[in-house]
């Protein structure tokens, strides 16, 4: 098996936390340019069509990309270990604060470094004010976020889970953004403190 | 078990198409008006703190929301009829196809629809530009998921799934955009007669 990836790309880390929290680790992985555009030749667009990495390539030549997906592959193999649950409510449940962070934390955060920073440009079109908006956004997330770890130790409630893996490769990639976690944010600076020193962390 | 919705918007439906397919019928369902703002209220979210429909709320008053997370929960619940595939593999696939078409389909007709309509200009920041370029994506992905239909009887391949729930409330939400299938798409026009002639079309 082996894995298409951009070592300091978000996704390709979310990717490379869950195996590491797995314990799994017999995968070669295949490091890509994406600024120089190794992702968008046609032998790339063979495996992925939408030329986003990370992309998973069983032995048999199948491709699977989305950066979930693979880890549900995962996920379903080894089910010791689980960081998507095990009942139907913790499933739902996981998945819930998973699509919540993904729709309300890490999408704002790759937009507004694609929409201010112009990294992309020749293969986007950047609009600075959408990028801006998008910063309003995370802040505003953020506050939330706090609020929520008050109460709980992990992103989704008691149990650590693929929800907190994306919540750490957001946060940590909103350096590019210059966003960080304030002083009035301490709940939210326990929960990163606590989960960044799992040494999956350093996958 | 009770789920608040409004019957017109593309994530409820979503979910009621699921169902449907499913054969689960004993639910509930609340009707709120979103432009109402039947959302905003304190008690709306204590349910979901980010005031989307649709909301799954169990008997014991613990409440998901998301629409791929509630239907998770049914799918675990009754595994018989999947709808996100059996083995590791299909299921991986699957959800690769839901992502993509929830990314580069779904979240695009949303955004150009709230960007350039003024629906909910009281309570987010419309920019028309984005809007626009949202408009873009999406006719470039139904061109490229015209050409995946053309040896794809379905979208994530030879069965039915929550892929084609997810492309089929996409396409017809983007009524509101003004977009539809044009006739150099005969096999999305092919996808498409055959996946609303199905009897959960209308759920």
């Amino acid at each position: 098996m082996k894995i298409y990836e951009m070592k300091i790309a978000p996704n390709p880390r979310r990717v490379r936390i869950f195996l590491a929290e797995k314990g799994i680790q017999d995968i070669e992985y295949v490091e890509l340019d994406l600024q120089n555009g190794d992702n968008l030749t046609a032998d790339f667009k063979q495996k992925n069509p939408f030329a986003k990495v990370p992309v998973l390539e069983l032995d048999n030549g199948q491709c699977i990309s989305e950066t979930v997906a693979i880890c549900r592959y995962f996920e379903e193999l080894h089910l010791e270990k689980p960081l998507m649950g095990i009942t139907p409510i913790e499933k739902a449940n996981i998945e819930m604060w998973q699509r919540q962070i993904e729709f309300f934390f890490f999408l704002p955060t790759g937009m507004c470094f694609q929409h201010t920073s112009g990294y992309f440009k020749d293969r986007m079109k950047p609009i600075k004010e959408w990028g801006e908006e998008c910063r309003t956004q995370i802040c505003k997330f953020m506050h939330m976020l706090n609020k929520h770890l008050e109460s709980n130790q992990y992103i989704a409630g008691k149990a650590f889970s693929i929800a907190d893996i994306t919540a750490l490769c957001t946060m940590d990639f909103n350096r590019v953004n210059q966003i960080s976690i304030d002083d009035a944010q301490p709940h939210l600076k326990r929960w990163y403190d606590e989960v960044s020193a799992r040494p999956s962390a350093k996958a």
